[in-house]
């Protein structure tokens, strides 16, 4: 936990917060609680700053919170990735959020499973708990905005090709591509990953013509959460 | 299992291969076996291809294997890394693999807390399985060679030196750089990164004396799997 994430309901008071719930307990066992002692902190969808502590025992902890910077900018990559399997799901979704992701679409895709579709990890309270240790590693308050699209052809389709439409440059990773990943910083690009074993040549076929470029890493075949942040870290 | 890793062992006959290990059980169970169905093949040390189905039964199969190209390139970058945590080592060590780190050095620091040496993962047993399924996972055969520094004093005053004195650039990450990652493909790097909460002032003053330069990934922080990807891909 690199940034204590705080709710506007944890405040009892103006810039006066009581915790004792997981937080609490991390803060106590991991991080070590010392009176004066201070940490990052942050208010969920606002700014960022320190957390002090006032007073403590062993079930909570009263913090003096002072917010006065904005949380960094997010990557300005809109994320389109078929939905992977349970295991590497959270893995995922952790990468993408820390390295600045706002805003994912998990699509379905030929070679994904059907049975992922029902996995427990897709249940809102499970993203949303990956959702707030993403924000707390990388030191973020802003929610991301997270869509399922069970159907690949209209999604490929109808929206991808707006997506596409609004950004300024548009991305999917294939092995056989001609071209290498290029580095635009602080442009809006649309990124598509696909899933273990690639897309079929159907769904490339639809991705090209919604605008999307193939690009390659190279001939190494990455896990894809590696492929993900070699991607976004070599697009921004 | 991107490419069947074969030992010069497996052969029993020029260029014919049997087998009813791990590897047979992947196969039968995983990718699943047909008459002539081939699969990517290489062997340890040695150059990739194809292995094509000849029969097989319950308990092994019987493979030709025709290897005729080199495996990937490896990416020029010696990868000097604190000992992550347990669980954290075999994400690193298979992040850097597949992305083609062919030297690595596993290294002390203030942060490294001193019972991760006695983990089991880095039992060599266990971290040549690890070996194993990075280099099936990117496709390559060439293993790497893993060495372990248990002190940073005289890594960083004794070796580290020499060690960017032949690479053409040498680097390692710090959140509060100035400089940002730069893109330097085909050159021969020095990547040093540091453990959970990053190294300390004396340690950072030692890497800059050896002629190691801070750079940032951003303010973002990133778990240390993510934080290599990242760097790899930018620099390579």
């Amino acid at each position: 936990m690199n940034l204590l994430l705080l709710n506007e309901t944890d405040f009892f008071a103006p810039g006066l917060v009581k915790l004792s719930d997981r937080r609490f307990l991390q803060l106590r066992d991991v991080i070590k609680l010392a009176e004066d002692k201070s940490f990052r902190a942050g208010v969920v969808g606002g700014q960022v700053g320190t957390a002090q502590v006032v007073e403590f025992n062993d079930s909570e902890v009263t913090l003096q919170v002072r917010l006065d910077h904005a949380p960094p900018p997010d990557n300005g990559v809109t994320l389109i990735c078929a939905l992977p399997r349970p295991q590497t799901f959270h893995k995922v979704l952790h990468c993408a959020l820390t390295m600045g992701v706002k805003t994912l679409y998990f699509i379905h895709s030929r070679k994904v499973e059907k049975s992922y579709w029902d996995a427990s990890v897709l249940a809102p309270d499970a993203v949303d708990k990956e959702i707030r240790l993403a924000l707390e590693q990388c030191g973020d308050t802003i929610y991301p905005q997270i869509e399922y699209r069970k159907r690949f052809k209209p999604f490929a389709e109808d929206e991808l090709p707006q997506l596409v439409a609004g950004a300024d440059g548009a991305f999917f990773g294939h092995p056989r591509a001609a071209a290498k990943v290029p580095s635009l910083p602080g442009k809006r690009l649309v990124l598509v990953v696909g899933p273990e074993g690639g897309f079929n040549e159907f769904e490339n076929s639809l991705l090209e013509r919604a605008g999307v470029m193939p690009v390659t890493l190279g001939s190494r075949v990455l896990r894809t959460e590696f492929a993900l942040a070699a991607l976004l870290a070599k697009l921004s």
